[in-house]
């Protein structure tokens, strides 16, 4: 997608220009570095694409694709604290480069900054965007506590699961496009095609990525192959193994989460998914939310032109591979 | 004021009623928790009377006042995790009830839950209400952290605290009364007027924090006597004091600060600061700050009985002995 690049451009310029002051620094220090280490920036992208689609020019949008990303980079910020997670991108995590402190407040003041970005919208679309807004980061607060639950509960169902990556990940992007489609003023029906168009895309994306932990190309895959494994994470292929192993299979998967040998442990849960047909019932789920993103898509009352570079864009996250 | 009693119940049975789902209870439970644990109540009633000054029924400004009392929950969960607080109101703080993720992810969604009662309000207010929440939210930030950078600091000035304890809680006290006064569609010039009453209210009621720490009666005064002194706490007391000391008094001040018996530390800072006259400078600042907020209630274009409550209000907070 050649288009793509110009607009991630354009996202990281905004991110750039955002306006934090200089004092308090131990504040907002952590905010310009956590912006500029990169991102694939997909959500301000269809906030940009929701406007396009129906006639609005992208730079009506920007504040508010500039608002969905400060709001991802926000939960970022707070997740990697609960996750204890040295690293994101490569580069150190906010909580490990400063501390504990700095990374709760900076995360607060920067979820505040993106309702100042989101209030750059004409004043007769703000109360839309702000209700979907609200609901939308709700939501993803809930998504990240069912994660940490799931992480110490006994049994998850793959319903349960697929319901923490809706809210966790998928509502975001189906906000990212709505908001654009607000502010280009859609109409109702519309604006819900779309956000349901972007709420499947965001489940076959989320499923992809448990797929690819395990059957990705390693000397493409930019992290660890086989590291959801390694730490015993229920995620759908794990879960979809357990529903269809038998007990003899059940069994063996209950022996490899306490495998020493990393290297083997990885091998031997990969055969054993291959056995099962794992992979496979995954990638028909995947199939499954991808078709219905189409769907949506094609309800909605625009020309097939217009609709080409969200297909577009929809089909280039369905074939990475990293 | 026998006025005040009905108003904090009022609040209280709005806070009991924010509708909060059951799932996740982790997510919930501690806001569920956390809310009905008492406090004040000051900031929304003050937004009830910020209406009620401009003829506007204090229903009406009901869902916003709701919304200034949850951020400022919101504020109290995250600052109890940075100051590793154990108790708050003499009960167990979220983090040490639960644990640090769940104290970020509930002050979160808390947070998130404010702005959703702000958006309840006029749509025709909505872009100035939510213009000052925001910005008022950014400050009581940028306040925290420079409460937390004055711990390791080695010179604060007085007019750095001042600027410190402004943003951290002032700030708050004038834009509760001003979202009240936005709903009641008061002028521009009233409103600032208000918001500056508002936050010199907030300054006084703050220093005259830091004087009752070292002052206040043991019997009636509801934690140790002193606590600020024991923790070498740049309050306004101990940088008043520093600026006016002799060179040997600030050696003194300097050895008080590693006294081992925390009796006689107390005890003998108590001593130090009175022959400097520490407590009597406080006084005049703190009145110097009530008469300014008196000033702009004077400024404020309604008759004389409608500000009878934010007056009693005021001098009830400046008597207070707690």
């Amino acid at each position: 997608m050649e288009g793509l690049a110009a607009y991630t451009r354009k996202i990281e310029a905004g991110l750039t220009a955002v306006d934090f002051p200089t004092s308090p620094n131990q504040l907002y220090d952590p905010l310009r570095y956590f912006l500029t280490i990169g991102g694939k920036r997909i959500r301000p992208i269809l906030t940009l694409l929701g406007a396009q689609l129906f006639s609005a020019s992208v730079d009506k949008a920007f504040p508010q694709a500039i608002s969905i990303e400060l709001f991802h980079n926000f939960t970022l910020i707070h997740d990697d604290i609960m996750d204890a997670a040295p690293l994101r991108r490569n580069q150190e995590t906010v909580h490990v480069k400063w501390n504990n402190d700095i990374a709760i407040l900076s995360g607060d003041v920067l979820l505040i900054k993106a309702y100042q970005e989101l209030g750059k919208i004409d004043p007769a679309h703000l109360p839309e965007a702000f209700a979907l807004f609200n609901k939308t980061a709700i939501e993803v607060c809930e998504g990240q506590q069912m994660d940490m639950d799931f992480e110490i509960a006994e049994n998850v169902t793959i319903d349960q699961y697929i319901e923490m990556i809706r809210l966790k990940t998928s509502v975001l992007l189906g906000c990212a496009l709505e908001i654009g489609a607000i502010v280009a003023e859609a109409s109702k029906k519309d604006r819900e095609a779309l956000y349901n168009f972007g709420q499947h895309i965001g489940i076959a994306f989320q499923i992809q990525d448990d797929i690819l932990d395990l059957y990705a190309d390693p000397d493409k895959f930019g992290k660890q192959v086989g590291g959801d494994v390694i730490a015993n994470k229920k995620t759908l292929l794990y879960l979809t193994a357990l529903e269809k192993a038998t007990l003899e299979q059940k069994e063996q998967l209950r022996q490899l989460e306490n495998e020493q040998d990393l290297t083997l442990k990885v091998e031997r849960t990969r055969q054993l998914f291959d056995q099962i047909g794992t992979k496979q019932i995954c990638q028909e789920r995947m199939s499954h939310h991808f078709d219905q993103a189409i769907h949506f898509l094609q309800l909605i009352d625009v020309s097939d032109s217009s609709k080409e570079p969200l297909q577009d864009l929809s089909e280039f996250l369905m074939q990475r591979d990293q």
